[in-house]
């Protein structure tokens, strides 16, 4: 009978859902026992009690980065699988929050309606504007779906193979550094809006450099749900400052929290929005590792697996 | 060869556009020259106009709204069609927006900004919620689209038969007074966002009264871009200063433009957005004006033909 720990800060309400589930053979603990073959939680808190789990076999993260994991210094005799599917939706709505608040001019408008001012600037539309997604895995996929419902073409950037019907255009990441730079270069100068979801890994780690920010168009907005490495933050702060770029919103950081004294607090035409752009909502997750959990049970191998060398 | 008089602000434009089709035996004026059998442009400018065009067939307004028109004192002996499938998507964006800007907390987010503060509140989701729409024509049925790609329910309020297939479950006006107030309110209780898309009509007067607001939970929004007579003004204010509704995304009012002193400016929790939820792009208007002129041109009816008695 395999024993499950659930490695949470909801342990509670994590072990409700799952032990509804009734999966046959699970048993459920919330402190590490040596017996445990299964870990369910985040990688943050995981990461400190895989030392006293030698049976260990598979661990499903609740999260979709599983950085805390990756460190060559950790046992990686595991399979380890993340969330998938569960943050798509919710990212598409962050996204698309920003992008209409731009279009619609919301903001000038609220400033016009203090001064009670009948505005009747006329907005701006989605329709026919071209977005580029830094990343095309499940997230990328669901922000590709909801641009083609809004009218808009789909410009994706990535190292893995086209998978995605909801992309017009793709741009491949390459071996060579310069070719590379070339693509993603290319890629950026027709855009109207850059997203990026890219994870945090060895070969994203500033790829959102001064260059790529450049080659935008002076009209485009950056947007990262991603994370916070893949950006030169000095670069952006730079472009914002100087208007090269019409404006960032920033989900994630290189330190999070941001710190209170960090210039992108007061970065003109930037959002910050403190690593909240797609919540972890229990249900969701523990669906994720009920679904797995039924494969792994039946000798069939979970889904969402992380290579540990590639990191996503 | 018929003769199409162009009665619009945007004249020049709309004439290019229109040329540039070259329909056959068509021919363009922009000053009202007797023979002319065509008008396109804008109601109010026609409105003016119409008595000097005895021989005046047919109108194909640039508007979803043609109440300028309507006028009993005025002839109604010619083909009035409106403009429809062309404002339904930036309904749709301007609707979405603000939905959005609701559940993420976008302005609380540039609060805590301002305070260089980490705010990682959770966000809300549109996922789940419950849209009532009022009004199910054509952008009654794009804003169902959109509400159902965003996986919330949708429940719509129609005199009319049922033609949307993304509304899950249809309320219906009564021949009674009564009867239609019990149905608005049972429709009104169980939503999370009320959208009115309703025209001014004798019998869309005040229909979204002080009763179906109190209907409506707390925790609502009601977002008008149909037209503000609809609205009893006082009752909505009274609702809004009171929390008894959560807030308000006006487009249109009983006066437009809303008068400086309107307390509607400063009531609390509401956006004013100056009657923009859907501006018109020419290069859109001229294609309905196109398509209805080749199926006239052909002898056969001009889509979207308006009812003089009902109003739309």
């Amino acid at each position: 009978m395999p024993k499950l720990l659930i490695c949470s800060r909801q342990s509670d309400e994590y072990q409700q859902l799952i032990a509804a589930a009734n999966l046959t053979g699970l048993e459920i603990v919330t402190a590490p026992d040596p017996d445990c073959e299964l870990i369910f939680g985040e990688p943050n808190l995981i990461r400190d009690v895989l030392v006293q789990l030698p049976r260990l076999k598979w661990v499903q993260a609740s999260w979709a980065g599983v950085e805390p994991l990756l460190d060559p210094a950790l046992r990686h005799d595991y399979i380890l699988t993340n969330a998938r599917g569960v943050f798509g939706g919710l990212m598409s709505e962050f996204v698309f929050g920003y992008l209409l608040l731009h279009e619609r001019k919301i903001l000038q408008r609220l400033e016009a309606q203090k001064l009670s001012k009948w505005d009747a600037t006329l907005p701006g539309s989605l329709r026919g504007k071209t977005i580029g997604l830094l990343g095309v895995g499940s997230i990328g996929a669901e922000l590709a779906k909801t641009s083609r419902f809004f009218g808009m073409k789909v410009y994706g950037f990535t190292r893995a193979s086209e998978t995605c019907a909801q992309v017009d255009r793709y741009f491949h990441g390459a071996a060579s550094a310069q070719e590379q730079a070339d693509t993603l270069q290319s890629f950026a100068k027709e855009l109207d809006y850059l997203v990026s979801v890219l994870p945090n890994t060895a070969e994203t780690r500033k790829i959102i450099s001064a260059e790529v920010l450049a080659a935008l168009p002076r009209q485009a907005l950056f947007i990262n749900v991603g994370r916070g490495s893949a950006v030169d933050e000095s670069a952006l702060i730079k472009a914002l400052e100087t208007g090269a770029l019409a404006g960032a919103v920033l989900d994630v950081f290189e330190q999070e929290p941001l710190p209170a004294a960090h210039p992108l607090w007061k970065t003109p035409n930037t959002f910050i929005t403190s690593h909240t752009s797609a919540p972890s909502f229990p249900a969701d997750l523990a669906a994720v590792f009920i679904e797995n959990y039924r494969l792994f049970a039946a000798g069939q191998a979970p889904k969402y697996q992380v290579d540990f060398e590639r990191g996503y």
